[in-house]
């Protein structure tokens, strides 16, 4: 799991890098896609990053089209941050070899592995959830 | 897998957090743990950072005691950065609940069904990797 956790994370940065963005900025952008509009001290929180960083990156993903600032129309002095769907398909292209080639391997296996399988990632992802939970209540 | 990946790359900023790093330096120091001394140009190309962001992240990493800088003794005009196995410890402190839940969850497995599984973790690492290289040779 050590190695697997290397070699997605290292994916990431080179993804960001044919996007032409810096490495965490791909992976933001993704999480804004799969948790919608939402404020910068949220996504502060989720990413782990810093409220300083967020505004630079929430700038750099603004200034390259992949989400627009707005006010909220409840409560006007808060401001959030809504993906723009359009760009989503840039993202899709790099990420369509990848999906394709975990598709391909997944292909090779029978129901029954593939429910194992299935429920391993699910699982797996909730323990990596659990642990970063844990952490941030450290912080 | 985009969940999980997703989950990865956030579990790994807040461990970087908890260790006083920026996000993508816990990784660089892990990943020389793996490779052992290499120079800043062979760091750039494995992680897919600029050179200009590796030296910073270089800086970083010496200054809080987790590399040395060294000449080469074959090659005096290379330098190689060296990891410091001694603050590897707290490194480790940090995944050692992660790596314990993980055990935890593969205790619930049978031998059939772990076997299964480390096949499927080694090959879906292959499959990040084989993408990781056709990203960097697009570039």
């Amino acid at each position: 799991m050590r190695r697997l956790s290397t070699r997605i994370v290292l994916f990431q940065q080179h993804a960001a890098n044919a996007l032409g963005l810096i490495h965490t900025d791909i992976k933001t952008a993704d999480i804004l896609h799969e948790t919608g509009p939402i404020t910068a001290g949220e996504l502060s929180r989720i990413t782990g990053l810093t409220t300083g960083t967020v505004t630079a990156l929430v700038d750099r993903l603004e200034a390259a089209g992949y989400v627009r600032r707005e006010r909220d129309t409840a409560d006007r002095r808060r401001v959030i941050i809504v993906p723009v769907d359009t760009r989503q398909s840039d993202i899709q292209a790099v990420y369509a070899p990848l999906a394709a080639a975990v598709q391909h391997m997944g292909a090779q296996y029978n129901e029954e592995e593939l429910a194992l399988l299935q429920d391993f990632v699910r699982r797996i992802s909730g323990v990596y959830e659990d642990e970063m939970q844990r952490l941030t209540a450290r912080e």
